[in-house]
Formats: C-alpha cells, sequence, structure tokens
C-alpha cells in the first residue's frame, strides 16, 4: 500500500494541486476515483466517512484524513521539507496566494468551467459574472509575475501548485494566453520541472471529454 | 499612534473578521477607512502603495503590510498566543475552515449582499447561482455545529472571526435563522465574548445605509 492515498479525480483543479505536488516531490502515493460527476461527494457515505465538507481532494496517510487542498500541501511541505517556506514571512506570502486562489481564482474557474466546458452551456449572465471576477483576479496574478520565474519566492513553492491548477485546462475554459504573457510563461517554467505532468496524465478521469 | 493600523471599512466582511479579533484581545489598534464604494481599491496608489490584490483589509505594523485576513488572522494569534491552535493538527483544522470560508461562504455571500443590498439588485441569476452555492455551504457549518459551541476548538478561534463576519450582515441579504439553528446559537456565542461587537461599531462606514 503506498504511504499517501489521495482522493480525486483529473477534472478537479483542487486535486491536481496535490497530485502535482506529491509527484514533484517523488512521493509514494496512488489516486482514489471519486465518481464526483454521479454525485458521489453528495452522498451521505462519502460525507461521513471522507469529507464532510463534501469535496475534493481528500488525503489519507496513516489513517489520518485530511481535506483542503491548501491544508494538505502546508502538511506536505512540513513533512518533506520542500516546497514551503522556510521563515514565518515566506509561509505567510505563501499562505497569502493560497488563499487569493482559493477565493478569486480557482473558486471562479473552476465552475465558469464546469459550466462552459463540462455542462456545455452557453455564454449567460452567470458565466459573464465569473469572468468578469477571474479576469481581474488573473491580471492581477499576470502583473505579480512580470520579471519572476515563481510566484512567492526563488524556487517553486505550493503556491504554485495552488494558482496554477485550473490554468493547465485553459483550452477548455478559453485562456487567453495572448494577454497572460506572464503567466504563461510561469506555467512554461512549472511545466519545465522534472517530473510534471499535466492532469489527465496524473489522475483517474470521470468524463470522456477533455 | 497605535500598534496597529487596519484599513477597511463596515461593510467589509473580512475587514471585520481581523477588527473583531483585535478589538477581542484588547489590542491597541486604531482602523483607517477605505473609500471602497468609491473606487479608492482600484487606484493606482492603492496598489502600489497598501495591496497590489486590490482588497481590504491591509493592516500595517512595524511598518510591515500584511494583506490577506487569513494571513493577518495567523500572524496575530502567533504573536499574541491567542485564539489560534497549540498544536499542528489544531492549526490546520483551523486552516481548513479559513479556507472553506474563503472558498465558499464570504466569497460568495460577500458579492451576493453586495448585489441585493449595497445595489438594491432585483433576484437574477447571478444571485440564484451564488445562494445556491452558499446555502450548501451554510448547510456544513450547521450540521459540524450540531452539538458543538465553536467551530474547532472547545474555545474560539480565528476561524470562528473568519466564518461568522458576513453573518451579522443576515438581516442585508435575508440569512434564514429559522433553517440554520445551530449557526444563529454559536453567533451569539459569539456576541457574548466580552468585547464583541457589531461591524457597524467597531469599523467606519462607506455608506448611508445599513
Amino acid at each position: 500500500m503506498s504511504e499517501y492515498k489521495l482522493y480525486g479525480m483529473a477534472e478537479s483543479g483542487h486535486t491536481y494541486k496535490v497530485a502535482l505536488m506529491l509527484e514533484l516531490m517523488g512521493a509514494d502515493w496512488q489516486a482514489e476515483f471519486v465518481d464526483f460527476f454521479n454525485g458521489e461527494t453528495r452522498t451521505e457515505k462519502y460525507r461521513t466517512e471522507l469529507n464532510a465538507m463534501g469535496e475534493v481532494p481528500v488525503l489519507i496517510v496513516d489513517g489520518q484524513k485530511m481535506t483542503q487542498s491548501g491544508v494538505i500541501m502546508d502538511y506536505l511541505a512540513e513533512k518533506h521539507n520542500q516546497f514551503g517556506g522556510n521563515t514565518a514571512d515566506e509561509k505567510r506570502e505563501i499562505l497569502r496566494w493560497v488563499l487569493y486562489d482559493n477565493h478569486k481564482l480557482s473558486a471562479l474557474i473552476g465552475p465558469y468551467r464546469f459550466m462552459k466546458f463540462i455542462k456545455d452551456m452557453p455564454d449567460n449572465d452567470v458565466t459573464a459574472f465569473l469572468k468578469g471576477r477571474f479576469e481581474d483576479a488573473l491580471s492581477i496574478l499576470d502583473k505579480h509575475l512580470t520579471d519572476k520565474d515563481w510566484v512567492v519566492l526563488n524556487r517553486p513553492t505550493l503556491a504554485d501548485f495552488s494558482l496554477c491548477s485550473y490554468l493547465y485546462f485553459g483550452d477548455e475554459w478559453g485562456f487567453d494566453a495572448e494577454k497572460y504573457t506572464n503567466i504563461v510563461k510561469w506555467l512554461d517554467n512549472l511545466k519545465g520541472l522534472k517530473g510534471w505532468k499535466h492532469p489527465y496524465d496524473l489522475l483517474p478521469k470521470g468524463l470522456n471529454k477533455g
């Protein structure tokens, strides 16, 4: 049995954040497929046994369950002494970007991509609302990345893994590569890391598209 | 001059999270009004001098700027040894709820209340979308609070301050007190803490309503 079991699926950017980190660390891990698209995370069983918040990912290690990608990555960084901050200031700057991602990027791009790509919905007031908000956040991230290789330090940290996730599905929801050139450069830096894989090559898929 | 300067305004639940914590700690702090409703956070000056993310709150302490309420509260908890976790597990459980709040509660109730109350917009597809999502999250929080006085430990922590914020504006956006009875009880526990104040009694207001 692997040291880490990661519950989730390839379509979930939140699962990918953790999967990518485990893979780049060379950790002994395996994926456990969650049938999100058929409602598994809404079942009583899932909410009782895995995550009361009804979300993926869930990490199981030493019989302990952990949820929220930001929490799991923080745990892994401490344990493996990799991809985290070394000082209190560095740790806080990483947390700052993880919170920003959870509030203003993944939280908006995730549902947007779900509507546009997974559900094939036409543009509507909700997609326009989501897009307006995440485009602002992407502009801020792009500006921040001017002359920077990584988001927080001069090396990759878990903040990079958090922020990048839904951007690797960019072709599915129309990420504007012409507009966000610093983001594109940074995504290429991540791709250049030994062991990097696209979500669809790292985790089991729930759908026959993408 | 006070030890802490907190930039924000009374209408901002995110600012309130930090203001409430400072007040309950009996910290030496003062509020600095940000004219959010007239676009101050969108100005080049604000983004250069205070917060490139264009958000409130910002905390200034010892000449250092800090942003993201979750980061600021973590800093305050460490420094004052109050309202944080004592063990790594406790700290992670607090972070788990702060992330959940940032992703699924404040991030959705904030814009919903902005549309419904601040902008007096009628119900529409976007408000329905936001409401559908945050009602799910409120149900999960309410269930979690069954037989609990506080969200994470047997004492108040910064996770409580993060989650409660927009709920004290509940009359403005139609919080359903009949439905979420555990949440109501928990909000009353918070109100019972020595020094508790409503956002409008703790911070300068930007609007003549509410």
